[in-house]
């Protein structure tokens, strides 16, 4: 018992230690030119090239692991890495080099009546930690939207993807220095025991902000567990409301779409909800339509019945599980509502407040739908797939946030931004 | 213990009710019209005065358990309504409905290359939850920056102001109801143990953000306890650093009035930085002239040995407590140091991000500090005493946020707001 105390202090140690390091660099990057930093990507694009041997060696060990560890496939895929996704790692970095800078924007002036001139300037967040899961991919955006912004990164990866990123910030901090930017301003946490995370969440003062990106379980941990701000990212549990009034060629693009072209991503579409007026003639067109498409689909009493009586048998019954669930998979579930009201209420019970779709050409029930649908993203016929910082022209995304604190939907680097005010006066006192 | 449990098990159910209420009100609070708000507003402040009577038999009650409870005259000060303070709450509504209606303003559009017409548009937090302590104008000011803005709001006031809270919040709901808006627009947490704080700020999906005001043990506990998003307020440690090219009239004028303004609130200055360079001058000019004022010195080594040449005797010595407490009171700890250096790294060991001041000529080494010294607002020649909604414009003011995320120095309406995107297609899905 003694021995495990001493491991945990130690943990806490070095955790602090690496914290207390970005913090120290944080104050040199808040004032680096945009010149520098852009400078800094280059050559961190440059340097992941010429280590590319050692990065795949690295990469390969972790590769090796997780299959004797019996991983399933489509998480060692997005382990590996090849030298064709060390290019597009390169491309991503010379990328956000080419975006505006975001720091030093003078958001507004307040003259006051006294003659103080009172700016409102953005300025980087200071240490910005990002917990993730396994793609290494995600050391090199976080480390450069970090960079670009003037924050200080500590990235706190994977277990299965340590070697790897070991490599990459090796290769990251080869990049910095030379530049002559303290190699201190990307931290990796090497030590990827579960409890680092909690050493992170809680060092009040050394931490400004905390973006986690993975499964639900991951963020539950870190938002249950935080002390330091938290931005909450990613679970999107999206509904495709098909209203009485819609255009059925465009819901069935719709929901084609938002359910099947990327089913493990967070705006894809879990639960479809169709306006009684149209299901009985819809459902057994489009549902059969998805199956085809490989998508399982679970349906509520009234569906299954409708898709019965036209021969579509075998449906298995949502329960209140399936309402819940953010599948990331090919399954849809599907509910029959009584109106644009009744589709509203399941949102606001089962949404995540991630993105939300109404299919419909009556005008007045999409503005309904759109100004009482509590989201970050609400569509109107169109995908919710689109609900990405590309897709939004921010050129970037560090994740999409389902809170309404700070930053909402996309993030780019405005969001890694924080604002101060500079008051300029000449001996002014208050009265 | 049976019953301790039942009655832990009673005030969960109690508070979780209470905020179930307030958000179903939420939803109708985010679609009012500007005009609807206002009325309400109008009429929230005639109902108050109509109740007068009530409110000030109510607040009796309260001064009288506070004065046998032995409270200090300044808690009883604050805690006491008179005619004249209930004109002051009615002033504050009826100015609040002056102000512009932030809710609905389009930020940003964003034209997509497939046609989607996306728009970032402010929309409520939801539900706002205020912890706060014995000031029952709050009730009124909380009330109505949240009605504005389309929150609910959950009052979560002090034990000692129950009575007067509780005849408050019946006259505002008389002001609500006459305008045809639930009464559950504004919930006042009426159990005031002090449990009861934990059960709102850790229901998750039903308070999308709770303010703290009060003192720094207070907000502690709720960042602490917190579960949901969090807008840290308040504690000032603020320092005027006085450089070796200051003018030292502005000087005198601008440390006399952050010190002995208003020493009770968190804009007051706590230290005063000398440069070396002009301490032999100006410390034995200031510290008496100080201390003349009623202000205690608390004085490190270099200055008390230069005090004390100069026959100003008596002055305690500063310990490390010294630098890190926010007095709010007449004492004021004095350190001379050696450069801006030396002054920029104090404030980053003892500053609490509030508000920093520098008093120089020198427009290189004010330059240096204003971008250099990372707080909600820094000061070149001016007076901390400034950090305050009114002072900056808003209008109103909910509180000054001493974090980073979201709102950062004071927040009015705005920083009570979200947004969200609003995306119009015709069909769009992603290729």
């Amino acid at each position: 018992m003694v021995e495990d105390i001493s491991a945990q202090l130690d943990l806490e140690t070095y955790v602090h230690q690496r914290l207390r390091r970005a913090k120290i660099a944080s104050r040199s990057l808040a004032t680096l030119s945009t010149d520098v930093k852009n400078m800094a990507l280059a050559q961190m694009a440059q340097a992941l090239w010429d280590a590319r041997e050692a990065i795949l060696t690295a990469n390969r060990e972790d590769v090796v692991a997780a299959q004797r560890a019996g991983q399933p496939a489509a998480r060692i895929d997005r382990l590996l890495l090849t030298e064709d996704r060390i290019h597009q790692m390169m491309a991503g970095l010379r990328q956000v080099a080419e975006l505006a800078d975001p720091v030093g924007d003078r958001l507004e002036v307040i003259e006051h009546p006294n003659g103080m001139r009172m700016e409102k300037v953005r300025v980087p967040m200071g240490v910005v930690a990002m917990i993730y899961e396994s793609r290494p991919n995600v050391t090199v955006d976080a480390a450069a939207l970090c960079l670009k912004t003037g924050n200080a990164a500590v990235l706190r990866g994977g277990r299965e993807a340590k070697s790897s990123n070991v490599a990459i910030v090796r290769a990251l901090h080869q990049g910095l220095s030379e530049c002559g930017i303290p190699s201190d301003a990307i931290q990796l946490i090497e030590r990827v025991e579960r409890d680092s995370v909690d050493w992170i969440i809680q060092a009040v003062g050394l931490v400004d902000l905390v973006i986690p990106r993975g499964g639900a379980g991951l963020i539950e941990r870190v938002v249950r567990n935080a002390r330091v701000p938290v931005i909450e990212t990613g679970v999107g549990n999206c509904h495709v409301y098909v209203d009485a009034f819609a255009d059925l060629a465009k819901a069935r693009a719709i929901i084609t779409n938002a359910k099947t072209q990327r089913p493990s991503v967070c705006n894809a579409a879990e639960t479809l909800l169709v306006h009684q007026a149209v299901a009985d003639a819809w459902l057994p067109d489009i549902v059969p339509a998805l199956m085809d498409l490989g998508v399982e689909i679970r349906g509520c009493e009234r569906a299954r019945d409708i898709l019965s009586a036209a021969g579509v048998e075998r449906i298995r019954m949502a329960d209140e599980a399936d309402w819940a669930t953010e599948y990331l998979d090919l399954i849809l579930a599907v509910k029959v509502v009584d109106d644009l009201e009744d589709a509203i209420d399941h949102i606001r019970r089962y949404g995540t407040l991630h993105s939300e779709v109404i299919v419909t050409e009556d005008a007045v029930a999409a503005e309904n739908f759109l100004s009482r649908v509590d989201a970050a993203v609400v569509y109107h016929n169109a995908s919710s797939r689109f609900t990405d910082g590309f897709e939004f022209g921010f050129g970037a995304e560090i994740g999409i946030s389902t809170q309404k604190l700070h930053a909402r939907g996309p993030m780019g680097l405005r969001e890694m931004t924080s604002y101060k005010y500079i008051v300029r006066g000449d001996g002014q006192v208050r009265g």
